[in-house]
């Protein structure tokens, strides 16, 4: 592609609302174009990345002989009741009325088609497995799109499906897409993480993320020194703490404590670690169609993961709550604790399960109760993990210590069951001709969220750097002095001789001055720019690495060669 | 692929409403399954087809540098209210609002998001020209979507635009696109013709269809029997007439004409041939806020092109009228004529201008006048081309005969001039520095269209023939008895062999007897089959050639060499 007529529209200007280094850049070096709020138009350059990408992903797919397939994208909202969904979903479910009035919504994932589509079709154990994907866009009504393609509302994914008869051959498929997923993944030279998650509104009985390491990841991941034990902080385990603090050994009891409303104050008060404190966390927790104050108890020391307490509570979402909701049913906010109290629906921190020596609050103003054991409510209460793992916990599978990091999920696979397959009566029929469900599983990957997970891990203050996998042109040749005709004449054969060889490449002929120019190639981020300027006249040509930003002098004769050998 | 393993779900069920050969043999074969009207899933079959065409598509308009991009499907509102289309699609442009209460339409063409996309961006006559294309989803809320992928309302399109500074170059790059858009075509193993088309709710100067020949077209075009000349009917010419009949000379005058309310019972009852009479066909016309009743007037021969009368009138639609809409503002049905007369808008064919000795309803019951000569209005009425071509008539370049013969519309390329820009105020700088808006060309090719095109042109009685570059898999390897471990061999050693060599290959190593096998063959069309059978004893196989039905015996050890010769 001759530069001055590439439709690369390069600018200076930064969109308002954007803060990640793959949304300025994406923006500034002409990939995308903002339509709406979470809508974007690629342009050629991010079109030829995805073409890229989705290249790789259907490398691997059909290395593992999963099948392509397109569904409609606009799909009949009847599929959705049958499952289920179509409330869980909510708002970002956009639904709406064709001409003849039936209700349709724009599909965000594909679990209910792809079910139909195989129910009655694959009737025998024979024909399974099968995995069915495809590469398509997708719809979700974002409450707050934001960070450019990271959080659209259309974007492009990869949704895949598998079929299977037995639990045993979903867990092979499921290492099977994991093992394909980490390929396509270093194929495309990203730094990731495989971490143990939560299944969220899709369901089943587990789940993977994979996560592309970078600074400005929405989601932390808590990782072990030791091992290979990974996992999304909502879904993150620790083992039993290894350092314990001392007891505060005492005899139930309660005690007046005027104005100790915080942790920390109670602390204080006793002069005991915050770990032999219990905290209450109320929530007003949603359900389909009603929604109930529920206090959730964790140590003092401890914060309460809300993705675990939506799960714990099997609710649509949690939200807070003020002090005077808490006041109107009878609650004392600061001195709420899980003994003697019926005014609000209980989950208690499996941690605490049979905790001894513990202070926590007596639900009567100014007073607690010590030497809690809440061993005297194992039986009747509800215990659940939903306290957050905190940095320097011991890892739940070794004695390494867990640190934080920050990921971008790229991916995400599950073990579905027969989340699905169920409701749907999708069934077939086993060896001994009786009727099952199938057992399912769904792998999800972000294609324009690559695009800009890329960026984020691959950027430095003046652009974007491509790896070699994901380069819009692995080769730029700047022809620094268009007047020149010896630069030109150079610059003209080298980019036939590539196009000959099949290597993406640009030729910059645009008359504007070489700084300019080379600006232009930085913010863009092309892995490799000859640079055909003055010491031609001396044979020298120079190539520019952006990765490293280290220039090169070469022979100008030997430049088609150095550069094969480099790409 | 192994047959086994592949989601191929051939059924001989025929679709409820299904009449064309591409409806039933795509959906009994398992390339497509209805979701709901005018929806359909691709299943793998079909999807490679697909991506076959696409690829030839890409191939191609890489090689005129045209740039491909993908726009956003859900599109603001506002921008098609900027062109003014928003009310001229009608109910075919699906609306709906976001969670925010914004209006969005779900693209069914995209000249305004493209002329958005471009505005701004490129701004003077040096980056010009550029065309930008992109294969993706369309929607269109057709009233009756049918005949398969034929009239769906989801597809798939190619939809391409191009920018000028001139009219000579938008001529140059229309043609450069319809020499490419016959190519893709002539790649793909079709017989087509490009034809002179109505330019319909797109607007512009001048556009050409490329039709792909077959009975079941919905369109019918008109072509010379001598010369290169082709059209739709909708926008078909014709020269004046060779052969004309002797004219019934008269004088002016007014006869009574009791019940002569047809064409056929004034020309028995004057004695003369039907083209000196002068048809009335009365329509309503639909205009975007208001509607009335337009009279139209062809020769007696002729019929009224209803697309021509809408292109005359600039109406959105027209439609039938009653005799009792008529007689409600003063017209006499059978009696009506374009002299004297005031009660509706006239449009008169062209063909008529300045003709003499005709007979025309003279207004008033049971009254006809003779010996009209309408040149004498030839200054005051509107004329315009509005009369259907009939088979027979004379080519408007030459001597010959036209024709009819029925196509499936698969491309469509416009010549738009400023149609978008102007009122987008889209503009670049030219030569002298001076705004002027883009000169466009908009060029459209049905991608899912085309998968049925293939099989309407391409089929017999028993299923699909795919050509070699539309073929979802090129040999298909038929082991007749699966329980013969030579056949197996075999057939296996071929399936590796062909895979090595890139060639699409599908094993059929199904248990199911030979018969069912080959039927299923038959119906999804695999250009060849390999059929490893009984004569392998003797060192035989056979390949059967689909679009033939012959059968060629080989030796087995030369089966390898002799297919890849064939393919």
């Amino acid at each position: 592609m001759r530069r001055s007529k590439a439709f690369i529209p390069t600018s200076k200007e930064v969109p308002n609302e954007a803060t990640l280094p793959s949304h300025i850049f994406l923006s500034r070096a002409g990939f995308i174009s903002q339509v709406a709020a979470g809508l974007y138009n690629y342009m050629p350059l991010a079109k030829k990345v995805i073409k890229k990408i989705e290249n790789v992903i259907n490398e691997e797919m059909e290395a593992i002989s999963a099948q392509e397939v397109e569904l409609s994208f606009v799909t009949p909202a009847d599929l959705w009741a049958e499952s289920g969904r179509i409330e869980k979903f909510g708002k970002e479910l956009l639904r709406f009325k064709d001409r003849k009035e039936n209700l349709f919504v724009l599909g965000p994932t594909h679990e209910e088609m792809m079910v139909d589509l195989v129910r009655n079709r694959v009737t025998s154990y024979k024909n399974l497995p099968i995995n069915l994907y495809q590469i398509k866009t997708k719809f979700r009504d974002e409450a707050r799109p934001r960070f450019g393609l990271m959080r659209g509302r259309e974007f492009i994914m990869k949704d895949g499906y598998s079929f299977h008869s037995t639990f045993q051959d979903l867990d092979r498929e499921f290492y099977a897409v994991e093992a394909a997923y980490k390929k396509i993944l270093s194929r495309l030279g990203l730094d990731f993480r495989v971490v143990e998650a939560d299944s969220g509104a899709i369901g089943g009985s587990g789940s993977k993320e994979l996560m592309v390491l970078a600074d400005s990841g929405e989601d932390t991941i808590a990782v072990c020194s030791k091992c290979e034990y990974g996992a999304n902080v909502e879904a993150a385990k620790r083992s039993k703490r290894g350092h314990i603090p001392e007891a505060p050994e005492a005899e139930f009891n309660k005690f007046q404590t005027p104005d100790t409303k915080t942790i920390d104050d109670l602390a204080q008060f006793f002069k005991v670690d915050p770990y032999y404190t219990i905290k209450c966390v109320a929530k007003r927790v949603i359900y389909e169609d009603s929604s109930e104050i529920v206090l959730f108890f964790v140590r003092g020391c401890d914060n309460l993961q809300e993705v675990k307490a939506v799960n714990a509570t099997e609710a649509l979402d949690i939200v807070d709550v003020t002090e005077e909701e808490l006041a109107e049913i009878g609650l004392i906010p600061g001195f709420i604790g899980p003994l003697d109290q019926d005014k609000a629906k209980h989950v208690i921190d499996a941690d605490l399960k049979n905790a001894a020596n513990m202070i926590c609050g007596a639900n009567e103003t100014d007073y607690h109760f010590v030497g809690v054991d809440l061993s005297v409510i194992s039986e009747v209460a509800y215990f659940a993990d939903i306290a957050e793992v905190n940095e320097g916990d011991t890892c739940p599978y070794c004695d390494g210590e867990l640190s934080f990091t920050k990921g971008i999920e790229v991916g995400h696979i599950f073990k579905l069951g027969t989340t699905y397959s169920a409701p749907l009566k999708a069934e077939f029929l086993d060896e001994n001709g009786k009727s099952q469900p199938f057992i399912m599983g769904t792998y999800g990957m972000g294609v324009s969220r690559l695009v800009a997970a890329v960026v984020e891990q691959h950027h430095d203050e003046n652009g974007c750097i491509w790896t070699k996998e994901t380069a819009p042109y692995m080769v730029n040749i700047m022809v620094s002095n268009i007047k020149d005709e010896a630069q030109v004449a150079l610059g003209e054969e080298l980019y036939t001789k590539l196009q000959d060889a099949k290597v993406e490449v640009i030729l910059d002929d645009r008359k504007d001055r070489f700084g300019f120019k080379m600006k232009d190639a930085e913010l863009i981020g092309f892995p490799y720019t000859v640079i055909i300027g003055k010491e031609l006249v001396n044979g020298n040509v120079q190539i520019y690495d952006r990765a490293t930003t280290e220039k090169t002098e070469v022979k100008a004769d030997e430049i088609y060669e150095k550069i094969m050998e480099m790409i």
